[in-house]
């Protein structure tokens, strides 16, 4: 069976020259970076090609503002918790963190743990396509803010935030701005210091990289604790031997999604806006969710009302076909999602939602092919509900 | 030239076999282990075997116990960090935990934060030959102590703690028993329930596998709180999706490990004893130092009087050897090693001091020119000390 993968926001297959960046490090360059002997110097070597690639995908002036971590989660974890606590130590009144309903697990979890800590924390609300409005977090800030994390772009409806009016609020109060932009680097032009973001979390395997990377990038300056001790790798805020193979990917996989980046965006969305078009045509009580206009060219979310998501997912894998019904990471948690649930939807809304996320691997063919089996698995799994009448 | 790497401890070159487990997690099983579909249950399933063989080298009863981490030092810092937190919100007046002065810094390092945060830590002396005495930790230990963290074998120069008998003790007084097993595990038969150990650091890179991808063994029914939050991937012990190539890797590396394990100790002593007694004969004013029987297989530690170690690695790096004078780890801090300075070594034992680790690739002709060289350059160096006279 020829598969189809529609879960590049989930993780996607590395890349060739990733792969032949990587083998290497894995043979001949197996050396501890740390060492002063001639395998050492060749895996520094490695790491510093490495921080500079990562460095120009997001504009960052200088390579040492990156900090490699084990990924998008670890980077989350390290930019809220270590920022939260440095603040709080140079000044005890400062124990207030916002963030929003629809961020990821790896941004709420966190700032749940930092409310056990002591910490308050305020989640903003969001538009019904998922958007955190610059007045909300204008009226949530206080002088006691320490740190304002809202998400670059949703991973379950793409909807792009305004990070830029978002950052300045948060720094006209003294407050510091952390991005969590695991699903944008790497598939949208970031520039952090246009944008005048202080913390942006990003993952390798989103963009073609080997899984267990990510970095955390931290502006030159910034200070903050480390969450991971030992000896003091990555200056101090990572230690750990470094994962040289798989940073050596990931920085060959940015340096490929930077020259790629507007062929990317063309093509992808172009790809995207006619799979959204067939679907809304072809099959009846369908919706897209989320921004029509501030959204990631990979994402399609729709409701198939009177559909259960799992149900479509199940069907359609076995007609060869890989989709979600939103995060891989929540799935295990089998709750409706907290996102959706954010932007208003009623558990019929939720229950029949499913995500799609292109990349430049798949074809107008793919896409024909999938809307078909769609169409027809809609049609069964409606026939088969109580509520078929509502929508025969 | 052709080089002799004797730098075991620091890092391994990724055996064939571990490779070849790891590419197709690369290519074309790149799914999301936490996706339902087919991609997601492909990765899933190598997640599992790998648990399976990660376990099967320490002896651990269930493949659950193992929870797969990014690296050694995030291991050591769960462990520590996790317990610690977990038995104080349990019982508030457990807040003491023991440890000893010859810990690797990914040990020591959460401990010091651990004391920032209002904890009590007693640093354990040990002997000359580095051992931790366990009427030591038994004068130590208090009703109030919620951890013991001991190493299972040191990285610096190679002894064996007697961890059995210190597991009893730590039992005894209602503690929690960790080992940081990051040089033993794969190189010394281990076994988790014949040795009472709670927790359990390990590390891939150090065996073969890949860098970037370690464990911790928690024992069934122990509870501990994660440092990483998120998704609420390994049973929520450590979110963020799994690194599924590396740990592909690292449990073939643990089986590899495991099915060499005694051929490795024949060969690796063998070649070690062989190594020593001809540096011994043939270079005046030399020292083994640590134990001369409870000793991991590849370590070989001396002190060469009236020399410089780090001249010496940079020599000896000249020639194609690559030794090192202590952990790789702490070579940026530029101090002394503390490791050593426990042993109640005095400045000059310290400062020529070199760490030789071995592995089944090195041979006889290598050490036979290794130690060609170390006369030559141990000489040479001498002849330009201040002290020449004293080691002529």
């Amino acid at each position: 069976m020829e598969r189809i993968y529609l879960d590049s926001a989930a993780s996607t297959p590395v890349a060739d020259e990733v792969i032949n960046e990587m083998i290497p490090y894995l043979k001949q360059q197996f050396g501890n970076p740390s060492s002063i002997h001639y395998f050492g110097r060749e895996t520094n070597r490695a790491l510093q090609l490495a921080r500079k690639r990562v460095a120009d995908l997001i504009g960052a002036t200088k390579p040492l503002e990156i900090t490699f971590t084990s990924g998008g989660t670890e980077a989350d974890n390290l930019a809220i918790k270590g920022t939260a606590e440095y603040v709080r130590i140079k000044d005890p009144s400062k124990n207030h963190i916002i963030t929003s309903y629809v961020e990821h697990d790896a941004v709420l979890e966190p700032c749940r743990d930092l409310e056990r800590l002591g910490y308050k924390v305020t989640f903003l609300p969001v538009t019904k396509e998922c958007l955190v409005e610059p007045k909300v977090l204008k009226e949530a800030i206080m002088s006691t803010t320490a740190l304002v994390s809202i998400m670059y772009a949703n991973n379950e409806v793409g909807t792009i935030q305004p990070v830029k009016e978002l950052a300045r609020i948060a720094h006209e109060s003294g407050a510091l701005f952390h991005t969590d932009a695991v699903q944008a680097a790497g598939k949208i032009s970031v520039d952090v210091n246009d944008l005048g973001i202080d913390l942006l979390s990003m993952s390798s395997h989103k963009i073609n990289g080997p899984k267990g990377v990510g970095a955390l990038y931290i502006r030159n300056g910034l200070e903050i604790m480390p969450i991971i001790h030992g000896g003091g790798q990555e200056s101090t805020m990572r230690s750990g031997t470094e994962n040289v193979p798989g940073i050596a990917g990931f920085g060959k996989a940015c340096e490929l999604a930077k020259a790629r980046m507007t062929e990317y965006e063309n093509y992808v969305s172009s790809l995207r806006d006619y799979f959204v078009d067939k679907v809304l045509s072809e099959i009846p009580y369908s919706r897209l969710n989320g921004s029509r206009t501030s959204r990631l060219a990979s994402n399609a979310h729709f409701t198939f009302f009177g559909v259960n998501g799992e149900d479509l997912i199940i069907k359609l894998d076995e007609s060869g076909i890989a989709a979600s019904t939103g995060s891989a990471c929540s799935v295990k948690k089998q709750k409706p999602s907290h996102v959706l649930k954010a932007m208003g939807f009623s558990y019929e809304e939720i229950t029949g939602s499913l995500r799609i996320s292109l990349s430049m691997k798949n074809t107008k063919e793919e896409v024909d092919r999938t809307v078909n089996v769609l169409a027809e698995v809609v049609r069964e799994l409606r026939s088969l509900s109580p509520f078929k009448s509502k929508y025969a």
